[in-house]
């Protein structure tokens, strides 16, 4: 497989859910650094070398559950390409901002993505679709063991991993879960909900992460604390949390049905009428487009689509659009062939779901 | 035919005209008095019975090329009924607000339309689809000789007609079109092309006429003078007016298809694109919807609908909506209902049409 055809390839934490998706993805990261080497903020260029040559060599071509990582230097890819990663999730957006060795260990599905030379020597990042933490966390504790086999990982008795970042140190865990909660956002209580959440040490953030608007109804949700709160104990709260949230998002669908069905009828086939007819289309407005689309659909009101939710939402992407296309679009033509894009797919609806 | 059935019909100034439909109608009306009896803002109770059974003595039956003229006393009609006919600009929207002996003499087509103690004891309306002046004053002259031949109308060599308000003396004569503009309100120019028309003694006014914002990019333009100008002139200058205007929308409608193509474009499939698919849709709305989609069928990048732009305006007015559908609603099922009614003309398009 040529990078090309790997990274234009759906993320498998893309593939849509079936069953009430409320909950998008999950996400396990987990902050490693070398021992005796300086932190990537003040290391030189010979020391960023150094480091990438032996991390690259110790997973290039590992394989866990089948999912082989492939190296990718960051300066073998063009600017689309590092933008498709961003938008895919498996680097994070500050990551092309260097002239230091980075690159990205990734499998052939995107569930494995390990960062080398990001804010930590190593980030490990296992992304899947629906609510799978604990499925993702075993998968990432396979690429941890083997790096930990191979590699001197820096590690404390009493403060457990060193990480770049003081908020990291301890597990150096980012457990996080993508929500989609229109309901609670068309009641008005998403403020109150999420809002709650604050005060149990769990950050909100928008799809794209730190300082990212939550566009299109979709929250991440993801634990603070590193330092002094076992794997475990992380894990287990978020999961609690995140069913909590389903189920008042399920709630609040029953309400809505109940109370107002005809609001949320004519918003969700308005959304489908839009999408089946766009011709301009901009980003802020694909996500709210989508997310009614996809509550339509949730809710037994509209049909199904051939694509699911967030692969058309990530596919729209400025990057992905123009990864797809192998052309580069001024901002007018990016809006015309983001409306081309979502047409042909709501022009081929599922037929055995059509009513 | 009953008076509901008579009501219920569309009205044959709603028919659309095909060929690029910028002129939707054309309306001449005459107001005329009868000689030595109080106008009506002065006249008791007994005078306005007096002149009702005079003036429909003589309406009532009478057929100009074919249109026979059928009496209605307003105190025959329920309240649902004299909306309808506000709607469909066969009386004014004051009309129904008096105690006094009133009626409406219409003919089958509703082409001939004639209040009986409005503001004057006769206005004389004919109504035609599209751009049809000349044919709507020869109408409106058979009747109005019809009226002469067996009333005393109030005359005076020197004045002219006399009339309630001194506006109208001398021809009682107003001449009005409506047009339908979008392409020079989307390019700006509508302020200016029309505020130039009120300088050539011409009144530019909304759907529904004096005071009415003018929705769905619909305007009305009459004359505003009646004295000292003959009734030929006044035809004349409207005429050449809404030739002008006609060119106008016609030029601007060429510079938006070379300019923007894909601007308006996007404006009209999302207008269609919602009126097939909208479950809540509120008088405003509508209006700029039908005007958006009717743009798009001029332009030749829709494809037609079974029936007319003015037909699907006025029948998704209140009264009309209530009054086919035989139904008292509250606002929210007008709303509703609204929106059932234009999704059932948008998913019977015309399939000879279909692209």
């Amino acid at each position: 497989m040529t990078y090309r055809e790997l990274l234009a390839k759906d993320s498998f934490w893309m593939k849509d859910t079936l069953d009430i998706p409320i909950v998008l993805s999950s996400r396990i990261r987990l902050a490693r650094n070398i021992a005796d080497n300086p932190f990537p903020h003040v290391m030189s260029h010979d020391d960023a070398e150094k480091i990438e040559a032996q991390i690259s060599g110790v997973l290039d071509g590992f394989t866990a559950e089948g999912e082989k990582l492939v190296y990718i230097p960051l300066k073998m890819l063009i600017p689309v390409e590092k933008k498709v990663l961003i938008e895919k999730h498996l680097v994070s957006p500050g990551f092309n901002e260097t002239e230091y060795a980075r690159g990205l260990a990734l499998s052939e599905s995107h569930k494995i993505a390990v960062m080398v030379n990001e804010e930590d020597h190593l980030r490990i990042q296992v992304l899947m679709p629906g609510n799978s933490l604990r499925e993702a966390w075993h998968l990432a504790g396979l690429v941890d063991d083997h790096l930990e086999a191979h590699l001197d990982i820096a590690y404390k008795e009493k403060l457990g991993y060193l990480t770049t970042c003081p908020t990291n140190v301890g597990t150096g865990l980012r457990v996080s879960v993508m929500v989609h909660l229109p309901a609670l956002v068309l009641t008005n209580q998403v403020q109150q909900v999420l809002g709650a959440l604050t005060s149990l040490g769990l950050a909100v953030r928008g799809l794209y992460g730190e300082g990212s608007r939550p566009f299109g109804n979709i929250f991440q949700i993801s634990n603070q604390v590193t330092l002094g709160k076992s794997e475990e104990d992380t894990l287990t709260h978020l999961d609690a949390v995140t069913r909590q949230l389903m189920e008042r998002e399920v709630q609040m669908r029953e309400v809505i049905r109940k109370e107002s069905p005809l609001i949320v009828e004519d918003k969700v086939w308005r959304a489908r009428g839009t999408l089946e007819n766009v011709r301009i289309l901009e980003t802020e407005e694909i996500y709210s487009l989508l997310s009614e689309d996809r509550l339509g659909i949730d809710m037994g009101i509209l049909s199904r689509v051939s694509a699911g939710f967030v692969s058309v939402l990530i596919n729209s992407m400025q990057g992905c659009l123009q990864y797809n296309l192998n052309k580069q679009l001024d901002a007018y033509h990016i809006n015309a062939e983001r409306a081309n894009f979502v047409r042909g797919i709501y022009h081929h609806k599922m037929s055995e779901n059509v009513n």
